[in-house]
């Protein structure tokens, strides 16, 4: 069997098991105050071209979700998100469990847009007595999004802009971020993002990290304190070392990046076979997500060899999957499964 | 500058950093659903020897505190510690965070007595309206405790059946676990403590491992829907598989308890070093924690050339401070410790 | 200016002002255990005619549902609701405030049916990792609904059933109940809602009382420890004795019955001039909210005259906006509106 | 049996009621937007001589309490009070259910000192990574305290300067305000308070309201969106105008400053009963609550006849008890007690 299921199957990048080796008998201090993470703090702040950035990491996304905004906001205030964001839909409620509501708007391919954000707002002004219902004071956005779309660099600053306009935070989960800034089309880069976002993560579980999530924070408001927040959510990480080596070995020589190519493109050559077959697709996706909507018996006859994710029901006949690529995806696996497309 | 400031200045016993190395490319289902937390948490029942464990693998030692501790507790009850718990020192009000109060009792030696807790909880119900205090409902004690003494087995039975007597759940904080298991004069063992603790956790990340605890559930009641609390406090690790492999490889060949004892016989090096100096102790602790009681002239001396912890004042002139060893303290570097220590 | 905005604008039947003072220099113990509330749960729980069932006074509804539902839910579990659901939509994110998620059900009429609480169980159990969304636990509904909707017997025995064979709590919104019970058309009374649901209110507060709600509770996991979260949440009143010397007026004399049934004519005498000027109704409403939808133009008109709510835009000309009558809504007032609706 | 087991046995005082009998049928706006409260806020900010105060009434205190200091905190951040602070004794963790631990200092008077709260914060800020623990941010007093001693002039300046200086928020539970503004000895007032305190709160239900409490707030900070937060804990009273009828009833005319005088008239008579036959109290107090140690068959004795509250052992043959006068208290019940004190 073969796993296309996630991107998360295997270890690490050996290049970072090689790090963790060769650091392994050095002393430092813990919880990320050690020398390693201020180095990748640091490499993080040049690639995003901007001093005044403040960096934390965190073992994991829902972890620094639910950190970052349950900082963020005040007891009355929500956060806005696309109705799929992950947030609203696969971290177990663990917003709410900060106090928290998730506000969402109706989505198909994963975004919210400006004018979505700016009527979520109006609306609750619109009411003399706004505080019989919830303050939305953040927007949460996912890039690439749960169905492997991505954000244009218009589409960001209008969503920015909004934001500003409104004294909205905004804030990008990148738990898969790589895969965006290297998909075909994409005009993003980290430092746009910087400058357009008042915190976002770049995602390190999900490319080729043991584990690990770089918080990076422009707002001032939002970086007193911080570290307060992480440790009381039990994020704070002993040995915190272990996510500025890894960061550090992953920002280094482009690393990230590489991977991240690499698994678009195998992305791509599967996207590329259930197209020739006539498929069609949950989403426009460029990234290292494929969504096809296959009709249910193809879907069990590739399950004979292949382990990936049912998506959702399209139809009596059709549902849509998804296949996932990795750094670790292996161009003849990837051939095996095409030509087990070809043959459906 | 030598490091004998806490148990996780360095990285893993290599043994850990090989098996990661060797399973790296397996491709594995995520969230700990995999074969080698499977077997990891089946040797930790063997080790009890009980069938009926539920054993779940966390990161860190305050994110599997405030797991558990919400997870049991309705929303009107609380924790009882020592005031000296973790709980309620440095978890930056993680308890509190999940909507619960602790309730302490005074201590001395870092432990509590099931007298303390039978006299709280007589104290809660003299009331005839009990409903205006927190109701107790949980005990939680470290073992070794924040200041490395160790409960006996008279204790934890007497600790136990009080809790039993009065509907109360017992949970024990076991981050070093192993430095307390193989201490002189300790008469418990992972047997006896599955047997008297509604649940418990053995500690990786300080003795020996990158990072991990493995939570035993033995309570019923508490065991029902548990991944949904990991998932939701965001504790549920992507690469859930990084936790069983450590966690296999430190109990396969009693690696954990080797360690446990390098640990504590470096520890009672230092000890006696600064016993035949005439030095008293915070504590009488013969885990790898040491608490030698010394001039606030000697503390400085000693700076220059290791860096060990400012517990607190004990007078004008004199403070409490930590030495701490672990699986990587080296025996030359103690033995110089230790001379530093008879030239005072 | 005549108020129909809402069915609190005036006190409290003068019964019941008679009543507080005619008591007044009584001295009674405090926090609900005096001998009116003990009195005014027996005449409920007579009208119930149910003996096992627990009787609690809260001051405000919102108080009710954040203390009921917080105390039913383990923190891993939500509260389904019709997406028009007071929880969901006015409440200030009241029940995320306790850590959960409300989860939400679509609906045009205000209700929610047994088969989409079905759909959302059933939903949730399908994926074979449930943890990583929130598992459904308890359904809130309210009666009459938002929009002056009500629950027939077969609707809420459907709904009951459903919820006892998944294993959800059923708790129900009673905040306008008695304009339910005496609506045209209406086949439920307490004691079948009592039989049916797990919990629910009867609310005093908006059928003439100065304030007040009795919550019911038949659920037996429920009712332990009750009396614990009503004063953590902040709800236990000092002088309980107000509530029950309020309920005990209430149903003595079926006083809320009298005055429920008056505010439903005055309402139905309201809708019959809307409908005998052709207007449309947001909702097939018989009890005492009535939302006609108007042309922009004729709610201009009557704010002149008239205070009303806005409730919402229905089309570029049209919106639909609510009148509201109660025990203290007299005829006269009700006739002029009328013959104003007649000259628009 | 004559009560004299707390300040809340009767209803309200009759001007009070009449006031309410006065005002039935007056159709006003609810949630504590009508004239009555806007008039009653007025009145309070004229006898607090300042004009930039917001003043909000609540139904009780605990709800009071939680939603200021939920309000005040972020996540990370605690309330210092006197280990007898009501927040920490008797509101059932309502303070850690909003998610912040409550920061004790030793108190013997009910008390906390200007010194003591320096050194919370000292020791807070003395470590290098402070993030560990909760961070100091509110400072929560009682006046009069739990066991009705008073704070003077000096002693509230001196910790108003030290919260200004360490940039805590000073809050102060007003629930028996008035018997502490006339109590012998005391030189504060409501202008000093509302200059010296960030927010405060008059308290209604201990002194004569059937209920109600008027927070004040003057810190800016905390005024922000903060009807949001009474509406979200529940706390917004549908028929607002209820408490802006008692505040204009309580300050019109002096009521309040009369009711408590007597009060305070009553419980003096009581004292000096005692004080004439020998016995000690447990605090120095000039208020409505006097906390004589008595032998345990003199209160065995007295409980034939009167009702009181049992407050704490002090030795095996003694316990200090309370007795409690109000605005109700009868001259003739208190003569009647001073009989029976004498013959003992």
């Amino acid at each position: 069997m073969l796993r296309f299921d996630c991107d998360y199957t295997e270890g690490a990048h050996p290049k970072i098991l090689e790090k963790l080796m060769a650091t392994n008998y050095e002393q430092t201090v813990g919880y990320g105050e050690d020398d390693y993470c201020k180095k990748a703090a640091e490499i993080i702040k040049e690639k995003c071209s901007r001093d005044n950035l403040d960096v934390h990491f965190f073992v994991g996304g829902t972890q620094t979700n639910l950190t970052v905004i349950s900082a963020a906001l005040r007891p009355h205030q929500g956060a806005i998100t696309a109705i799929t964001g992950h947030i609203n839909t696969h971290e177990t409620g663990a917003i709410e469990a900060t106090g928290h509501k998730v506000l969402t708007a109706p989505s198909t391919d994963g975004k919210i847009t400006s004018h979505q954000i700016q009527a979520i707002y109006d609306n609750h002004y619109k009411d003399s007595s706004p505080e019989h219902t919830v303050q939305p004071k953040l927007v949460y956005i996912s890039n690439p999004t749960e169905i492997g779309t991505i954000y244009s660099k218009t589409e960001l600053t209008a969503i920015s802009e909004t934001c500003k306009k409104n004294n909205l935070l905004l804030y990008m989960d990148g738990a898969r971020l790589g895969y965006g800034l290297c998909a075909e089309g994409n005009d993003l880069d980290l430092q746009s993002i910087a400058k357009l976002c008042d915190a976002f993560y770049i995602g390190g579980t999900k490319i080729g990290a043991l584990f690990g999530e770089a918080l990076v924070i422009s707002n001032s408001t939002l970086k007193s304190d911080f570290r307060y927040f992480i440790k009381q959510k039990g994020g704070l990480l002993a040995k915190g070392r272990l996510l500025g080596i890894q960061f550090t070995t992953l920002f280094e020589d482009d690393l990230y990046y590489d991977m991240s190519n690499h698994a678009n493109e195998m992305a791509t050559l599967i996207k590329n076979a259930f197209i020739k077959k006539g498929y069609k697709f949950l989403s426009a996706s460029n990234t290292n997500q494929q969504f096809p909507i296959l009709p249910n018996e193809v879907i069990e006859k590739l399950k004979s060899n292949y382990i990936f994710s049912y998506w959702e029901k399209v139809d009596e006949n059709h549902s849509a999957v998804r296949f996932c690529t990795s750094w670790a995806t292996k161009k003849e696996a990837v051939l095996k499964l095409i030509a087990s497309i070809e043959n459906i």
